[in-house]
């Protein structure tokens, strides 16, 4: 699934490579990665999600804004966040999927998918999504 | 819940900022900030991750290895990584939260928790985690 | 969004009528009420399906297949099943939804969707669920 | 996993014994028990609480409380939540779980976890249930 080079001139979204040799190493230092198949990770990248999700169910949508005001709250967000970005970037490796790319293609769609004039304010077309 | 200079000594594992100025650019020229708290956004970020989930669900962990090598699989999870990628850089965002610090303190602690020499091949302490 | 009475010949094929009961005398007690918005409930069953994940999330299929070996995996897997349980079953009480409607009509949609001499034994058409 | 007669006194909340049966049948006519390891239908079921939290995500809590209005939004969280319940009771029933066991247990720890006057209009507690 390699794909690093189809893009003739790729912008700078996103850098996730140092992370991603990072994250190789660890795998490879702690013979993790026959554990890391592509089916697996997409599980444990659903369950950081899930503890993302728990911290906020029962936040009313202004709470939820403000959750960084508690520090315990503050804390438990980056640890997930960060969790999501780190299993999102060895899947994205495992698959040989490059991220920067990905987006790129992705924005390029949603820019045509949702012309700025015909949704503007509306979360009819944004559910649509 | 910013946090750009709580590292005095900031390592680079990932950069983020311009796919988070173009997300930001994009959810302005169509007024739908108002729609981005954090609640909604871990419900869209979620809901992305079903997607990609749904992708693999019947696949075994050898045909997830070689998903890519199907060129209309290969470009729906190319598609999906975007999608968690772009919505996970967007609330982080409106969280105030510096991915890449988060990142950095997570490799830390997931460092100190899961020593290479403690949990060599061992998938039990990686359930734990 | 009340359908009780939208079929003539309501088969049995499950009954969550005393669970609903019993959840809805739990959250009155608790003044819980306030919390259980769809959204909010949603999200909370989309956090338990996260914790259910995250058992599975490094076995292999086989190891899944008898998960229940394990005296600890097993109550995990329990309590967890239960969880989501209780939550779909509140969420459908607070929607106003007839489960046992809703299956039923799923259930007619799949046999015709997926008729058993055209797709046995392929995870394609599945997949396409 | 077998836990049928574990309860001695089990009260009924929930009985999804003719589903189960329903769903045992459908998947041994198409020759598709091969793909139903817990662990792929622990993702299917994710899978199906994705499409359901993909329709309440840019809602307002106020505006989930009467999605069923609309019907088109009405008819999809039917289809959502049955196919939830579809899976977690084939779930439930490959790993050998009595689901009404399982509930009936989880309802005793909460009661005993959350006594009603200790909790009682908090959403602190229960967020950290």
């Amino acid at each position: 699934m390699t794909d690093q080079n189809s893009h003739p001139h790729p912008k700078h979204l996103i850098d996730v490579a140092p992370l991603s040799t990072a994250l190789e190493k660890f795998a490879i230092d702690r013979d993790w990665t026959q554990f890391h198949s592509p089916k697996n990770l997409v599980m444990a990248l659903s369950g950081e999600v899930g503890e993302l999700t728990e911290i906020f169910q029962w936040m009313t949508e202004a709470q939820s804004l403000t959750a960084g005001a508690n520090p315990e709250t503050s804390l438990a967000v980056k640890d997930e966040l960060a969790d999501v970005q780190i299993y999102l970037v060895r899947l994205a490796a495992v698959l040989g999927v490059d991220l920067n790319a990905a987006v790129q293609d992705k924005l390029q769609k949603n820019a045509e998918r949702y012309p700025a004039d015909k949704v503007r304010g509306s979360n009819k077309k944004y559910t649509e999504r």
